[in-house]
């Protein structure tokens, strides 16, 4: 292999990671609609917010119109443990498609939660703790963001109370752990803890839960017992404020080396990956200095951009929470039971779902088995052990490069890897052994599930 | 917390890397013993030592006088996609524990195999390919070894079959699937496919395996194959060679801000993480040039170097591998049952076991509760989820800390973080469950497998 110009890995110097996060809503024209209270269908006030979630947060979910917001010290203290992220050349990967393409990945795996996640997480715990909270409640599915939200809490010594569907909690036990050994309380949902939990399981004594479930659990407690506040990793607009720190160094570090991305490939289930990668991009985008293909790359088997409407929806299964406008299957709409990994949420972020429906960005959905193979080739080349989740990424990535290769065009390539795969070995050995499956939900199917949109203004 | 003058990271430029490896042993008056022919009881010639081991590593394995062996380049491409490996400034642990002492840690879990061990893997399959071999046969226990080999194998085209200990093959599943992700052929041992795996089997039908039989397992079929040898990833001459690149980069991140340690520790197992990372500043020490304490933790239940004899003895719990001079507790001695993770190799690399028989450094053991809440502590402070060995040296680095917190001493002290605690969950659930347990073992326990060392001239 030939001596490189550009480096393997584009490390930046803590100096030079960002001092505030940069809130892409400010830049839009075309803002996105706010939450809605599902009872008056009117926009949700900080007041109604704030017995669910922390102050300052209420604040960053209804501010789109300060483009900066300042990076609080020991939010940035914590962030110099795992950040600045490197930003990674992919030759081994280029070689081994042997396209013209450069291909760049940003990779947020390098911390014990194995993901983006850490970077919201630290940040609500943050000024939860400010607030003088407690502690804070929230679900978990898979892990990663109850596994974030962990390692956050004890660091600021709050308390914290992970609901995590009880299926999860059994096939799962590993992250369980992690979250315990970070001093987290953990509770399969639906639980004998709460009053919606105990009415479910009466109910239905065998369910092993859903996410819209532990939701409901998560919510019940933060606002039955005083101290405690409601916290979640996706979908909000807060969220990818604080993903912005994924972008910025990306886009601080490409400047470093004079280089402009063509495309920007991120993986999408609630958006917050996606919205932090793209943010600085998309800023120049709506502010028309730079123009880039941006991509969204969702699971077939839950297309919420590419099959879904624009529309209000619930964001829980459960009904319970606020009402958001974005493309949405329905809140109803569960992805078939071989979906592995996550990116399973019904919708999208707000913020996602205006820029997509206002033409500034593309979205792609793909199949789980390419998905794994994308996932097995990036592994034996470049040594990191993809998140099923950032391998829909990689798979896009591939496909791009390989079209550069038939026109010969050197394109610029820039995905978000945004995690590692260590916690997701049971679906690999599903596509070691040749048993993985695909599916892709019906018309009929996605119809269903929309026909129960909620009846409001839309 | 205050801003802080030395970085939390030193990231050292992809430049700054070592291009040559540090072979301790040429700075050493007395030389570690050779390694006998067991039947002969004389040294082993590189003829002896060739239908074993590829012959490059044969001859790093025997050359104890050149100082500096030049990394290939092709090695030096592949350490570029993990290394330069972090020097971190552990801040949050300082401050958890109120101490004057300034602590700093060489974390080499930043890759998909989560530890040190791929620094040694990916030399050993480049020289088996530029040998022109097909293939790589080793054995493992928990995997970590393995999984390092399985990478660097897929990153050359070379077929690599694992020998993994058949308990450990059925209850860490999820190591397996990594090796299978990255093309290894995993097999339980012993199997049908060895004449020794298949004498084991007749003897002993319900036999769980162990790391003896795995090995001679694989280095059957290495010596029965055509363009087959076999690795071994700790112990020998030739790993703590490779393994340099940790204490080169340490000493290279230490000096570029003036750092001079008082104290560097390390994990002891085999010796390849402790070897490596004191190499440079042993060097200086054997060369008069400077002096520092330099501490080996291991396992109070597999304690070689603290209650072990320096004696020649086998490498192997079967009693076929060449004899090496060593503090040993005997190649028939296996830790308890309730010991978690890896340190547990009988006895211990012959380089440090001379430096260590020659009064060049200390050894201490701790047991594994303590060691695990060292870890938990880790964990919460620093972020990372460290391995149950790695977690050997921070428990001991934070007892030195603590007692520098007595005396008032602003001592500096390193210490190596080899890996990743991801596949280690089942231990720290144990520890979470306060269902762990220490085990010492007695004198006569100890005795009885010295007592077994085999006759010859010592």
């Amino acid at each position: 292999m030939a001596d490189k110009t550009i480096p393997y890995k584009i490390y930046l110097s803590e100096e030079d990671m960002p001092k505030a996060w940069y809130n892409l809503r400010a830049d839009m024209k075309n803002k996105p609609a706010p939450l809605l209270n599902p009872g008056t269908g009117k926009p949700l006030t900080a007041e109604e917010l704030s017995p669910i979630f922390c102050e300052e947060l209420v604040a960053q979910e209804l501010d789109d119109t300060t483009p900066f917001i300042e990076i609080p010290e020991e939010i940035r203290n914590f962030y110099k443990m795992f950040r600045p992220s490197p930003l990674v050349r992919a030759y081994c990967l280029e070689e081994k498609l042997g396209t013209p393409a450069k291909i760049y990945y940003k990779f947020e795996g390098n911390n014990t939660s194995g993901s983006h996640k850490l970077n919201s997480a630290i940040a609500q715990a943050y000024y939860a703790k400010r607030q003088g909270l407690k502690g804070v409640t929230t679900e978990t599915g898979a892990g990663q963001w109850g596994t974030a939200l962990s390692m956050a809490c004890s660091y600021f010594g709050l308390d914290c109370k992970v609901y995590m569907v009880k299926v999860s909690y059994e096939q799962k036990p590993f992250r369980r752990e992690v979250m315990r050994t970070y001093g987290a309380s953990v509770v399969p949902s639906p639980s004998e803890t709460t009053e919606i939990g105990r009415k479910i399981l009466a109910e239905f004594p065998g369910t092993t839960g859903s996410l819209g479930c532990a939701i409901s659990e998560a919510v019940e407690v933060a606002t039955k017992n005083p101290g405690y506040r409601y916290v979640l990793g996706s979908v909000l607009n807060q969220v990818l404020l604080h993903q912005s720190v994924i972008g910025l160094e990306t886009k601080t570090a490409l400047d470093k080396y004079g280089i402009k991305p063509d495309i920007i490939i991120g993986c999408a289930g609630g958006g917050s990956n996606l919205g932090g990668l793209i943010a600085p991009f998309m800023g120049e985008k709506l502010r028309g200095e730079a123009d880039y293909r941006i991509i969204a790359v969702e699971p077939a088997s839950c297309p919420s951009f590419t099959r879904g409407t624009f529309a209000y929806d619930f964001c829980d299964t459960g009904m319970i929470c606020p009402l958001a406008k974005m493309y949405t299957l329905g809140s109803s709409f569960i992805p078939s039971a071989n979906h592995a990994g996550g990116l399973r949420f019904h919708g999208m972020s707000s913020t996602l779902s205006q820029l997509y429906h206002d033409g500034y960005m593309e979205a792609t959905s793909v199949e789980q088995t390419s998905v794994f193979e994308a996932a097995e080739m990036f592994a034996r080349v470049e040594g990191i052990l993809p998140a099923p989740e950032s391998s829909h990424a990689i798979r896009a990535a591939i496909d791009e490069a390989l079209k550069c290769k038939e026109t010969g065009e050197e394109k610029t390539i820039v995905f978000g890897l945004t995690g590692t795969g260590y916690f997701d070995l049971v679906a690999y050995q599903k596509f070691n052994d040749g048993e993985m499956s695909d599916y892709i939900p019906t018309d009929e199917e996605i119809a269903a599930s929309v026909a129960k949109l909620p009846k409001v203004p839309q």
